[in-house]
């Protein structure tokens, strides 16, 4: 056996995932993040941002219908939608699927990464950065909604882990999840990605959850296995509006056809129950009052933290 | 940073997986297996024989629950039940949670890794190795139930993975689930684990699943996420007799309540919901003609085949 | 700790070396070969080829001094230079630093290689690709010297590892080393990287001593450590000419003092000593007749080689 | 492929070594230091202590006998000798072979390690431990010597790295050189084993080579390739005594015929030629003013510094 190069990403608390990248396409430090894209064993072009994996080719479909999916589908009738992140574009041409969409603003603040995802990422945005309903804005994600006038009938929060030195930490608080609330339309929704559940590192999860029912009255969390993270994956649909009526199998059946969205490759009825019913050791630890924390601009949410000798140099 | 100790998966077709050894208890090769048994970090004490991780201390409940609960439930007064290895001996432990149990024999090949769980993995048989309702065989299962003229409420097949020269490969053909049926007392349930449904590496389940459906006429995949595999992991309930309203949400849980399985940690029926909700892609490669194949004792199903250079040394 | 980048070296017999890249400039695969250029750990930037470590800006000096001036030094007049191989450029550099020389041929088959080298690895070659007294050819180094009616004061062979697939084996083989004879002048010398003389993969080592012997009357073995290979590194000088008074400590001093060699950085006398001084056990090992083979065109050196699975993808 | 047990060694600067594990035959925590043994590819049994690798089965002759050969040869008639560490007892079992000594005190810190090295590392002390001129104290190494009043003509000290939690720290200091030297009787002589000489890495070997220059008239640093270690390796021997005569070809051969050291596998007056003649940058780091520091009890040398998450829990 000769040399084979793989990335390893070392989890704080349990098992490391090694990667073998066959070939690297990207390698390079915008102003905000790393930017790895390679040639993955078993998940063809993927993507690592700041060393962790995000999405690749093989599997992408998964958290991307997982993420964008349930939320548009517990509102009525979705025409304005807000992405704060949204980087590779796969969140753009999830939801322009959905026949009722007018208008989508995204803001990333990563214009580098989200060239690069033009050119080495075709198959997650298929050209949707230029669709004429979309404004992809350069900037921050939480300025641009605390000056916008406009209200959204969805906001969908696509972001990189909140890291000590990262670029989505800010957007993972009471204060922002207040912000956006306050920028929903009557009925609106807002969905996002919402750590890993495993069960040896289940807290970060469920601080979003309770963080999250500080600010709204349905909070839904939901999960599926992600194979490029080898983790199951946590996600959450929250609202005012009672939604869980949405939800139902038929409803559900009936808003996906009616608004074209057919050539799905993981969401549907089934895949939903899969996701909204809860293992009940996860359901346990929602429930316990001594795991996980509610978060704040002051009290962040750091996952992973940097190792003393790590700062400064990554 | 020093050196460490980590036992690398690695997988052929996709991720490795890599797991911190803090502690090993045990480093041995018995008559049929390698054996090591240490301390890991995130997963506590753990197993891995032939090299592939068994079962951890810190998520063992949830493989061992989903695996015998869903079978012993579809089957109305499951007393009789014979188990083909099921080494740790918690499956044991869980059968005997069941208050209708009268009997339950276990046929292992290989004593020498009984007689270290007895030392090392209390918590996993917690004494049920020596109840007085247990059996305990030290031979081969397939020729035990070619043997035997018991017949058995369940048969739960809790197997080492189907390897090239490995000693559970013989018990997932044709041959042995026709062998196995015909040990089936009236309205009889076959439950096994059945390799991971991983998009990257689907086709060993697929083949399970079609192999089971050539020999009874319900055979029900189902899966959850095993932290310490790092993959979602399959599972099959298979019976002549129909089933599925044994797992009616309201049968299963008045079900659980009349055995006085109370202490369950994973499996209810809200689990069981995410359990047997398949994702859409599994489900699309199970439908798939051109996925997976029907295995016999002739055309065997061997994952993770060795390579050449291992052959005869490992 | 997050995600970090390793290339890993999975040596046949014993120790795996792990190098993490910072940054990967290039990850390509020549009509010849597989090639990475990246910033390691340690090492600054560096080569692999075909998935093995090259050099590294660090360290290089070391052995490309002990590759080419044993055999300048041993040559009382060295004119005219043939180097075999020779891609980075940097044996290139330390010939030109002999004021008696008057022509360098440079035959190395890869000249998309030769071409990253320009742009990433200057200071390697320090621009001597276009030096008034080189002549670099892109072809088979065993072809061009077939062909020519040339006669060479030294050849230097600095050629990657003898393969399975690779472009060096059929240079490593008696009937090369008799083509290379030929091709020397009055008193000429060769000389070559001769692969590790690491205790538990020497083999390699010897056979290429063995099979210049074959070929000429003095074969010199000698061996330092390079830092990057984490391996004690072989080399040999070979002539028919008696080199031995040459070597004597004054001569050698004085010799790179009238040719104005006087900047090197790893290579002098005591150096020289170092590296002809052999290990006991290494003197054992080339002394036994049961360790190494003579190579031929039939029977060819192969370290590492491919393993079954690996054949036709890599 | 399937699993395998690797031993990481990530060192803090450059490169990361990894070993296969075949067998675990010891994973312990002794009073002072985290205890592996077990056979590794490629080295057979091989030992790591606190995580770091010491000596194997296949190389571990050049270690022991580049340490102690020409501290012994030095002095021109040794007879009682002091040694401080040398666990594993291959260090007795060397001194042992020279027909002069009367006397061997070894004091090593940790029984549970010898008690160990007893059962599983036979061939490292071949019962050395218990042979009759050797006394073995299990204690401290430096109170021990504090307290003496006995004079040694040799003093080796044998000692794991300067970790910043570990036991050997203490002994790497201008204070106890000092107190070392004036237990040594006339002509008596010092060696020790002085970190690696890997130019990534140089420092703490020359704050070695320059500590002891405050100490010791004539201060001698040579070096070889360990295998296991995978790094050149630095050894210093040292005196009040001018030793180079000593070391003369012709007297040393002389010496170790003289005292029927006939059996050695590495050391002879060509390995000696070897490891004294060092290459030109270890030379030129040692002569440099800004390399290395005077290592004292308040200033002590680290190697390898625990990052912060490390502390208290390795």
């Amino acid at each position: 056996m000769r040399a084979q190069n793989w990335m390893i990403e070392f989890r704080a608390v349990s098992r490391a995932n090694m990667f073998r990248l066959l070939k690297t396409e990207v390698s390079t430090k915008s102003k905000y993040q790393e930017i790895v894209i390679a040639d993955v064993q078993g998940f063809g072009r993927a993507v690592f941002l700041d060393g962790l994996p995000q999405s690749s080719a093989k599997d992408e479909f998964i958290y991307h219908e997982a993420l964008i999916h349930p939320a548009l589908v517990a509102n009525k009738s979705p025409k304005k939608v807000y992405i704060a992140g949204g980087g590779e574009g796969a969140v753009l041409r999830e939801i322009l699927k959905h026949n009722t969409i007018e208008k989508v603003v995204m803001v990333d603040i990563d214009e580098e990464f989200i060239n690069l995802s033009r050119e080495y990422l075709y198959d997650w945005h298929q050209g949707t950065y230029d669709h004429e309903k979309v404004e992809l804005v350069h900037g921050d994600a939480r300025t641009y909604l605390e000056e916008t006038e406009e209200r959204f009938d969805v906001i969908i929060m696509d972001l990189t882990d909140p890291l000590e030195d990262g670029v989505s930490t800010s957007l993972f608080t009471t204060e922002f999840f207040s912000l956006a609330k306050s920028r929903l339309a009557e009925g609106g929704v807002l969905c996002m990605q919402a750590e890993t559940v495993d069960i040896t590192d289940i807290a970060p999860h469920v601080s979003i959850v309770k963080t999250l029912q500080q600010c709204f009255k349905n909070v839904l969390p939901y999960q599926t296995y992600i194979p490029y993270y080898g983790l199951a994956w946590g996600f959450v649909v929250a609202s005012d509006h009672d939604i869980r009526p949405r939800f139902d199998a038929e409803t559900l059946t009936q808003t996906l056809k009616e608004r074209d969205c057919n050539d799905l490759k993981f969401y549907d009825s089934e895949s939903h129950q899969h996701m909204f019913s809860l293992p009940k050791y996860l359901r346990d630890a929602i429930a316990d009052p001594n795991v996980g924390k509610i978060v704040s601009d002051e009290q962040p949410l750091i996952v992973e933290p940097l190792a003393e000798g790590e700062k400064g140099n990554s």
